[in-house]
């Protein structure tokens, strides 16, 4: 008798190439995967809701795992960190599912947070966990460039063209900028984003938060619908898959 | 005509065998002699306040350095920052100041903080920047057991034995203990401190915390003026030299 496991997943995105499993490079997937299969004595997959990108972090990723060898669901936290330390990846929490359970299909909700600071020196803590912008933005005119952006819109503007949806056609539930000290976040919440799309929104953002372009601006690129009206890409550093959202539950 | 500067440093201490310059080891002072030196075109000395140990980070230190060449205030901080990069030590302002100057014997007051995270899983963001412990621990008694440690004491219990103090008693103005969260946060404030003092009565509050020992057994091993009393030494993962103050002004 097998067993479904829900796994809610911490990772610091710096050594890895992405979430997905590739031969030869570390993954975060990968690293799962392997600390799994040590558990199991056999070959594992699991499988996460979201596919985070080289260099992007997750506090709140969710992911599911089939186990052959059942054990008391309180002790597997542990042992999954037992083997995947000391890899900067860490289960949080782990809760037994129905076998039907999909960390991927069954989300209803993605949160993402980006995270930007401003100053003049060089990170010394945070070097590749968040954006350094050398220059003051202003985050009211980003808020204003932001609602623009907000409901069921084509984003074909800000989706990479790697991007494998069938539809540029996303509904951003909230978009919201705002400043702590000399910290600015971005948070949003979607059904599902497209592939770099809120890199690409948070790099347009900053254009306007650093006076290059007018918050109106942004409507202007979103129905432009053409990747190349897209702002430059903010780096993979500040972003963070916070929370994966499923039905009535988190 | 020289020009004698003060420098506020920040520095995440994890590369480095401590502050203080060693032949052949990376430090933070020889990292910012590196730098200045560049900047000056000779060798340069830089002076700190306090002389961190190896892994213990600063976000306030306090150093001053004479540079023969003067140059404008305004680029200085960037101009160091230039040649302290991709390091993780940054200047965060420069101030020009007296020839009589100095950053460690004019001193009045150090501010130390030590932070620890109480989770079961490894740290993935944090590592080598928090002391993690896998337990609860009880941040009333650990204020309790702290309030015997405030005011002048013969701190010998708590004193490395490399310690070169001519004395072993300091006073202690304040020693706080909180909690943010999942985090608890210690911040301690004296004229000056022992080799490795905070460490030593991070470990010991840190027993207590977790109730090893009750709040009275500080004040006995206190009084014991032995080091031999003390609980086990924090790591240097969570301590952050975080402000040095001098006379009426910080």
């Amino acid at each position: 008798m097998s067993q479904r496991l829900r796994l809610l997943v911490e990772y610091d995105g710096r050594p890895y190439y992405g979430w997905q499993r590739q031969d030869g490079q570390p993954t975060v997937q990968g690293a799962l995967e392997r600390a799994a299969a040590k558990l199991d004595g056999q070959p594992v997959v699991v499988q996460g809701a979201g596919r985070t990108d080289a260099g992007v972090h997750a506090t709140g990723q969710v992911a599911h795992v089939t186990l052959q060898k059942p054990r008391p669901v309180r002790k597997l936290c542990d042992a999954l960190n037992y083997h995947l330390r000391p890899d900067p990846v860490a289960v949080l929490a782990v809760e037994e599912v129905d076998e039907s359970f999909h960390a991927r299909f069954d989300a209803t909700g993605r949160a993402y947070r980006y995270i930007i600071q401003t100053r003049r020196a060089h990170l010394t803590f945070d070097k590749g966990l968040i954006w350094r912008i050398p220059f003051e933005i202003d985050v009211h005119a980003m808020q204003e460039a932001a609602n623009h952006l907000i409901g069921e819109h084509d984003f074909s503007t800000f989706r990479d063209a790697a991007c494998q949806a069938k539809s540029p056609v996303k509904t951003l539930d909230t978009l919201e900028v705002f400043r702590l000290a000399d910290r600015v976040e971005i948070t949003t919440t979607a059904r599902s984003f497209l592939h770099r799309q809120v890199r690409s929104i948070t790099g347009s953002l900053v254009e306007v938060g650093r006076g290059m372009r007018e918050p109106a601006w942004m409507k202007e690129i979103l129905e432009a619908r053409d990747r190349t009206a897209c702002g430059p890409v903010a780096p993979a550093d500040g972003l963070y898959l916070e929370r994966v959202m499923y039905g009535d539950q988190d």
